[in-house]
């Protein structure tokens, strides 16, 4: 596989001797050693690229292929964005002018892209598994971009970082996840994060999107945020991801709002240092109102750019390994 | 925001100290002197690229966005390429893969790609006023590449130097827009800069699609190109967009090309060194024939090298003041 | 048209002085010595570039337009990675989002993308001859990326070239093209190119899709794989393009695949050092078997490679041209 280039690797760190991963499935792979590993990464790129913006070449001479079978605008162009920071070259596929439709299997077509020298593949697939699957199938470093319900670790990881900046050590900070946690690949990657870095995780939503079962994982499960907001440190406000359920699980927008809704009201009742986070696209007026949404809590736009920072810290560290 | 790189431009002027705007929204709010200045910077990246061609590195270091929600081949590719030859990184994002599908705010989205560090975004919207709300929300530059009919001014901006180009001053020359009067953006930019810089405009088409209003800003209307034909100095034939009539405004496309279309007969009638500009794309015999668009008076394709020169000279220009 | 850099030209071997084509519209219009001057470039490149993965800068300055009018992976990507290899910029074009909806004929559309200073085009087109009409037309180098059921040349191009790398001159090798003949630009563009370096011809499959008119070129004819198979140095398995049939050539899959997929028990029949190779996607258990794709005789990831190298040479050739 490709040398990456030492030129402007000088200006920081060498990748941690404890970094062995080849590829990035999920957070509940990682170790909390690892984690940090990555968000320490992150936070180094940030702050050499003038807040990811500037261009490093500790990448030049790597392909990244972003590999899409589902709808993005964010996470796309972030991780197009991180790698083309970081000097290295990058191969679009999108699933509509593919040969899927052709006949060919996912795997024929990863092997041909790998085979055009792809270093990396960053995979997002409706199907959970997907990437594990590609990563015991192809030679290249493969990225998690969401598998279906599963897992997103890159988001997870950027919410964490974003936590982190805020707040300092997530040890015994109280973090809530609210809304549609059957359905979130971001709630399970939060969760494994969180959980691993010593924070209390609390998933709250209406029953039939909270499961009871992650109380086995010890993790705490609500269905009243009223109840649980004067303990939280961070809320990770989650979309209702109207695309993804088959039955309604509430009877209508308004009541989802009522209960769940982050406010002007239920900020009054919040700690005063409370940071309201949500993953976005964002649904004004369902999980938060304008005012939150724009609010001096919320850190949501900061999420964005700490994403390009987790993807550069993450194709850095899989390139060490390749 | 981004510092852009001073390498590369010792080769061409400074940024004139007139030039404040951070937008490029309209013709209309240009002044006479504005729009000189871009035609002035145009010229001279268009001579210092070789025709628009080699690569420059005036603005290294900036990120461009595409944001096009309607169709577009030169316009975006333009946009593009004037991005890449002055050393500008892109991000394109295209409607059909983004998260508006999932009930994102158009506001939200363009705040989630400006966190991405983009300086400056070149919108495309089919509502009018899109791209002045989107510079009302958010810090980056924003280019109208086209709000509905409303406006078009970087094709306004080509049009116009393409005419400066063969004819020098604009200064009492008789320009007439034909065709779509009413459904053209490319219109309106153009009236509002011609008119700017001293020229005579003759709106003219059929009745259904040219409004009598334009005459309250000094603009002439005529329902017959054979009449006002002897008098002009530059024609610009424009499209029928058919994409956009909700009813029909004229019996066929044979009637329309029998009283409007340029072809071989009114060539022998118009001025010895009339110009016909067109924005493209055309449609061969509706309001030109072969012969003419091919012919020695066309300067159709110089137009289009001429977009990548505006284009580049808007970008240079607004990002001095990101 | 543009001058392409030298840097980094003085690593590999000056264009030959026999190579005069602007454009590489198909390989029945190819000598054999222009064939080898190909295939002796792509070498060549592939190890200059570290097979095909290090950058060259001998095409820096010049504009490559992919302008791809049906679905495509592997080739729009492999010749997008070409270019940038290379050192050229690339300009996607896409049908979907094109002019050509507003009823802008093909050739003002190519015209248009040539004013942008494009000196070479990529086209594919289900129209037979497309590319050799813009060729007529543009001033531009133009590759047939595929026009319909015509010609493929650059995939002929990788076909040979492995053949080569593999098994030395194909002078007297028998190489044999199973499947859908008919309706594959494949196997024309295979025909003249085998033929012409020598190599002894065999196409194979039902003769529903085996047109009886190929043996006036000197091509075998044969409906029977078994009967061929012990002679073949080569198997080149064509894919059933679906697509592309309005009537059923055969009983079914099945049927097909019993007689002329390539599997275990053919491949105990085959000669020791048979080279499987197959143009991809591949359809797993239509015409290959899973054992036989993956086996050691299958070439077909090397393919993929061979493609970049083939599209790095025939850039650099033509551009030397334009």
């Amino acid at each position: 596989m490709a040398e990456p280039s030492t030129e402007g690797a000088s200006q920081i760190s060498p990748v941690p001797d404890n970094w062995t991963k080849r590829h990035l499935l999920g957070l509940e792979d990682l170790s909390a050693e690892e984690i940090n590993t990555v968000l320490d990464t992150a936070a180094e790129l940030k702050e050499a690229t003038g807040g990811c913006k500037d261009k490093l070449s500790v990448l030049s001479g790597l392909t990244i292929s972003n590999m899409f079978f589902e709808n993005s605008t964010r996470t796309r162009n972030s991780f197009s964005l991180a790698a083309r920071r970081l000097g290295a070259d990058t191969v679009e596929f999108s699933a509509g002018t593919s040969s899927l439709s052709k006949g060919e299997t996912l795997i024929d077509t990863a092997k041909t892209i790998e085979a055009m020298n792809v270093d990396i593949m960053v995979v997002r697939h409706h199907t959970p598994g997907t990437p594990h699957m590609l990563s015991q199938n192809v030679d290249c470093g493969i990225v998690n971009a969401g598998d279906g319900p599963h897992e997103h670790p890159t988001q997870g990881l950027l919410d964490i970082l974003t936590i982190r900046e805020h707040r300092g050590s997530l040890e015994g900070k109280t973090v809530a996840l609210v809304g549609d946690i059957t359905h979130s690949r971001t709630a399970r990657s939060n969760i494994w994060g969180l959980k691993k870095l010593g924070a209390h995780v609390i998933v709250c939503g209406p029953s039939t999107l909270v499961s009871k079962h992650w109380e086995d994982y010890g993790v705490e499960v609500s269905y009243s945020l009223d109840d649980i907001l004067p303990r939280c440190d961070v809320l990770n406000l989650l979309r209702i991801q109207f695309e993804r359920q088959y039955t309604r699980p509430f009877p209508s927008i308004r009541e989802y709002a009522l209960l769940y809704a982050m406010n002007k009201t239920r900020m009054a009742r919040a700690k005063d240092d409370i940071l309201i986070t949500a993953p976005g696209p964002i649904n004004r007026g369902v999980e938060i109102t304008p005012d939150v949404a724009d609010g001096p809590h919320s850190v949501i736009l900061n999420q964005v750019t700490n994403g390009i920072a987790i993807r550069m810290a993450v194709l850095r560290l899989l390139a060490s390994q390749q």
